[in-house]
């Protein structure tokens, strides 16, 4: 029934279910059993109607007049997003960006194991960042089919995306993590774009409005 | 009038016009002079009749038949953006987000300026990151209203984010751009989250719908 219900489900839904996972994780630490759709839209500012309807959207949870018990609402939203599965992820971009994202410890321990770095600077490749190394990038394509990887994150220039996207679409990969200036659109590969200059426009937008 | 109408501006179209900026400074340096909603539209994927809408908000742009002229529309998106001034920013946690962050050209060529990097630990204060030093968080709070920062950047755990929050709100910063896993809600600063792993956890729960 769930593998049905879940077709339907708004982006929005899902892009909210990581910020109720992260609670109940923090929750699930500090010894708390069960909470209420109200106390869980009080922390994280969504009303308890927003909550009960997102998660109503994968079936039933909890009890009335109980709240949701907060160890079983965890593994399921996990097992919704599908982080209770292993991904394997390559960092394409051996830049400062690239560079922080494989030595961020947070993505391992939800289940996403980075396995390499890749560049087409030869004087980074073969250099190491931790306890990873930097590959070369030619060798991409085979990489990704031989250690069946999941995720390409991208942390080069724009001028780079198209060949890299041509890459992923030819490989067994199954989604680019796009930090390149670039706008990324794939009728194959699932994307997910972070464009922080984007995000810091936003803000600007905000920060000036205000200030008048 | 302009001044006014923003007021009604929602979130979707300001999230839509960096897209619109980028798009139109690349047309710009490739030497277009014009460019239908049309064309606009098929290089960003959104409609043409949403990109007209979005932009007529603003008030009028272009004309009929015409299309839009890419210089004067970049110019005016960008004052609407308020990237057109000049924002001061500095980074807390000098960890590898923070320098990663500290090191990217990009948001200089958009008038975001970082001014220094701050961190708590005392190993790490006084050392260069480039250009910039890192500073003792202590003097966070007075470094701010001397320099008339405007925003600030926490790359840190999630542990540290109540204490700076509260020097945010009693300074005279006007904006916190969060990396840190904490959801913050603030009535007095604007708060713009990029959170790195609720991303990863969208791209798995497409990834994992994707291959069943």
């Amino acid at each position: 029934m769930m593998e049905t219900n879940q077709k339907k489900i708004s982006d929005a839904i899902i892009r909210r279910l990581p910020r109720y996972y992260k609670q109940l994780c923090d929750l699930e630490s500090a010894g708390v059993d069960h909470i209420s759709s109200q106390s869980l839209g009080e922390r994280l500012e969504v009303k308890a109607s927003q909550i009960r309807q997102d998660l109503n959207s994968f079936g039933g949870f909890g009890q009335q007049g109980y709240g949701y018990p907060v160890t079983e609402l965890k593994n399921r939203i996990a097992k919704i997003l599908n982080i209770d599965k292993q991904w394997k992820m390559v960092i394409i971009g051996a830049g400062n960006i690239g560079r922080a994202l494989s030595s961020y410890g947070e993505f391992s321990k939800e289940g996403f194991e980075i396995l390499a770095l890749f560049d087409s600077n030869p004087n980074l490749v073969g250099k190491r960042v931790g306890d990873l190394e930097i590959l070369d990038v030619k060798k991409l394509a085979e990489y990704i089919n031989e250690n069946d990887v999941d995720i390409m994150a991208l942390t080069v220039p724009q001028s780079a995306v198209k060949e890299l996207m041509f890459i992923a679409e030819k490989s067994n990969v199954g989604a680019v993590w796009n930090f390149s200036p670039a706008d990324i659109f794939s009728p194959k590969v699932v994307v997910e774009n972070i464009h922080l200059t984007d995000s810091l426009m936003s803000l600007s937008y905000h920060l000036g409005n205000k200030s008048k």
